[in-house]
């Protein structure tokens, strides 16, 4: 299944994508897609609606995330070789582990806000896990039983917030706007794979990442599993994996994001989303 | 006000402390101490309550964390100069910024557990401020405005997740078990001054941790203005604002829990917490 919420910003309905590629309305099946519906259970009774009995939602309307917020961000970091190597960072021998502002999370096509003193705004493709049942202490082989589907994230990110305004990653990954999500929560079903699905990003259609799962350091079982050994991963928690080489911070000289902008990005089977960069306004 | 949550894990009501000490049910005026009751009209309806008209909780029953699992929880890292003195770090030139799992809150009494593969399980007494209302680049003139208020929190951390196990500390702050909150969340109009407030820490008995938020580097109103530049906080989120000296990690030898370890701990007006440290078990 497609899933996907769409309408105003703060007021979105869940809905589906159907074989004719049109959205149809879930809310009167499940109320959000978020913990509480991204489980096992919630997700066995979307699947057992008819998507032709469905209301069609409105032509065109705004696609919100494709989850509400999420119950903890997690990010990776440095999990492709070649984007380690453009960074000036060693291939970790573990997933490097960080966080994402849980309300960061906006539409795939919504406006990404250069923060308040920004200097070196950039963006990162990305593979999200969004998960669908309790994980702790899962074991590898068993990984996959705890994943609701597969998401494009654009990990954005401020690098001098990032690494020059006093140690942790995590001050440079959660302005408003710096998580774009969607347009789809594809799941399990439809992509039982994810092992080597193109991705890519353009800024104002030049091509700067062009990359692939295959380049993952860890893989998505392994990042489900490792994780699950430091903390809990609950229902609609989402991690976003990590990005392949091409971000603004390894061109020789780097290039940052400025008003006006526009990143066009994807996945394969993961859809495509589009946010034009504004300038910070209160 | 003294606010809580009493009952089993997981189905908590929310309470208030009356004058005499006893726990009086909220769950007939509020739904839970949480995101959508920890606003400014939220508290105006716990406040516009007669306690005495209240139902009594159980003699003895449970205390759950004093909130319910906040949306994001951000913790501050070397905020005590002598803190920052003893792990070999310099004094920091801003706020360092990083974050525990929001599902890692348990009840101020809980059992802390000892994480599978953990070498160096630490304590740290800090001081949690609590939201009530959205902060988004906010003046530390007006950042106490978006305060509901304080708890007691014991930031439990593992070491060598946090500092060997390949960058990031938030791989050993997020454990199960790792947030001890409470017992109560005390609202600004009972603690409006932070400045000076004795903590404390016990292992077994022994003092360990003798501070006070006086050689806090940066205050209350500093970090709520600082954080709210690169996150939106949201009604709800939790900060954990740092930890005085005497932690395991500063003691030469380093001192670490082992199961059966007793800690009690407290800040000046804001109660007591004791959790005893339980081997892991899945």
């Amino acid at each position: 299944m497609k899933l996907v919420r769409f309408g105003a910003a703060g007021q979105e309905k869940p809905g589906l994508i159907d074989s004719n590629g049109r959205i149809r309305d879930l809310s009167g099946i499940v109320p959000d897609i978020g913990g509480d519906v991204l489980t096992p259970q919630g997700l066995a009774r979307i699947a057992a609606a008819d998507p032709a009995s469905l209301p069609l939602a409105p032509e065109g309307v705004r696609l919100g995330s494709c989850i509400a917020r999420p119950g903890n961000f997690i990010a990776v970091g440095l999990n492709y070789a070649d984007h380690a190597a453009e960074t000036n960072n060693p291939i970790p021998e573990e997933p490097v582990l960080f966080n994402k502002a849980p309300n960061c999370v906006v539409g795939p096509n919504d406006d990404v806000m250069i923060p308040k003193g920004s200097l070196k705004l950039d963006w990162e493709v990305e593979l999200v896990i969004v998960i669908d049942a309790r994980a702790r202490y899962v074991d590898e082989k068993d990984a996959l039983k705890h994943v609701a589907g597969y998401a494009v994230c654009n990990d954005v990110s401020e690098r001098h917030f990032q690494i020059e305004r006093a140690g942790q990653w995590t001050k440079g990954k959660g302005s408003e706007t710096f998580g774009p999500l969607g347009p789809w929560l594809v799941t399990t079903d439809e992509m039982p794979d994810t092992s080597a699905l193109g991705m890519w990003l353009e800024v104002n259609g030049e091509r700067v990442q062009n990359g692939s799962t295959k380049t993952m350091i860890f893989n998505v079982a392994t990042l489900v599993s490792y994780i699950s050994q430091f903390m809990v991963l609950d229902p609609g928690d989402a991690i976003t994996t990590g990005t392949p080489p091409g971000v603004g911070l390894g061109f020789k000289p780097p290039r940052y994001l400025k008003a006006g902008d526009v990143m066009r990005l994807g996945i394969d089977g993961l859809g495509e989303q589009q946010q034009t960069v504004v300038p910070f306004k209160l």
